[in-house]
């Protein structure tokens, strides 16, 4: 195909189910995925290694690790996935989009791309869905919306492997050159005495906003081309009083 | 949604680890499946119970049967599902299709619908494939094609629902918003003297950008405010010089 295609990478953060992890190696073996690293997991026993079969190779080479930080430091886009949709003020946090439109958002995308998959009674936690670029959630039934997490996983995984959509790659703007316009954005609200109560959820609007559009490495020099001259602009003046 | 809707029926048949049957049962309700029908299958106990989760309901009205010819008697449609392309395809010229095609083609269909399926380690048997209308494969990886049972219904049924829920409106800005935020954009490069030559291109680069985010109401407004008030800053700052 020879296409850029993103590196996928599956992230469980504190997984408690052991039989869960083994059976997400499997559907990651079955979608080409082998990248999984696991955040302060429960031990992993015989019962993983049965239900992972054939992906015990993606089992026995998963990385354990501390803390979620670690596990997506050098990744260009984060995806977080959510089971529910929360009606309270937090909801901004938590406009997720279709696992389907995810494949054609990242398919054409050429970097790492960790799919961050929560604990199995609690999820991600508000802190973790923030230091997400993108949320992505399983389309179910009202009733009962909660999925198996290695059912969430594998529908999000054969999403991205049926994905055959592969548009041809457009340089998009590092993971590095995305933070730095995410500070960009953050001194431009400074300038302006954004108020403090709604910064956080101000800047979360803007990295999904961003996580969503994919910008290129011109277009996201153009846009802080914008943000940092603004923010230029009113320090000078203020300079001038 | 009141439009015509198959009635989904799940068959397993021989299933023989009873996890499998609850992880399938929890993925049905899920999905708004609730019709199961157990083929001679292994003995369900409180692994299946548990690993059935809020799908319970589902588990305990499933129908235990003696034969495939009773399961199906009354379905309109049967549907096999397999992992790998048998000679049994080839020879009854039957060529599988993706879930998704599966799900386009039987959704605005008004009947019942049996979907198969097969043993763990066997799948289907030929005898058993014949009798199916339609064949379906899950997408998956040439090294290891074999889903886990309860994996395979998940895509199935995921597919199926999804095609019925195809979003009712994700509250997206409007045109008329959207050209009252580039607006806005134009007027923060007029506000920070952006070099002439440059500014179509910059406004175009945000236009894309926005294009593809797709942004919602909130997102805009918050959006808007940011651009208005970097704007006015610098306006007001200007004016006391």
């Amino acid at each position: 195909m020879g296409a850029p295609m993103p590196k996928l990478r599956v992230v469980l953060v504190e997984p408690k189910i052991e039989g869960n992890i083994g059976a997400v190696a499997r559907a990651m073996r079955n979608f080409d995925v082998t990248d999984l690293v696991l955040v302060r997991p429960c031990p992993v026993g015989e019962e993983a290694h049965r239900r992972a079969m054939d992906g015990a190779s993606v089992l026995n080479s998963a990385r354990n690790v501390q803390n979620l930080e670690t596990a997506i430091a050098d990744a260009d886009l984060v995806i977080g996935t959510s089971g529910v949709e929360t009606e309270s003020e937090k909801k901004f946090a938590r406009i997720a989009m279709s696992p389907r439109d995810l494949a054609s958002h990242v398919s054409p995308f050429d970097g790492t791309v960790a799919l961050l998959f929560g604990r199995e009674d609690f999820g991600l936690l508000d802190d973790e869905l923030r230091r997400c670029d993108l949320l992505v959630k399983v389309p179910a039934s009202r009733d009962y919306p909660i999925l198996n997490l290695s059912h969430a996983a594998t529908i999000v995984l054969y999403e991205l492997f049926a994905s055959h959509s592969r548009r041809v790659g457009t340089r998009e703007a590092s993971a590095l050159e995305k933070e730095t316009l995410h500070k960009a954005f953050a001194g431009l609200l400074d300038a302006t005495d954004y108020p403090a109560h709604k910064r956080v959820r101000t800047k979360v609007m803007f990295r999904r906003l961003i996580g969503r559009a994919l910008p290129t490495k011109w277009e996201f020099h153009a846009l802080m081309g914008v943000l940092q001259r603004a923010t230029k602009r009113i320090r000078r003046l203020e300079a001038e009083r």
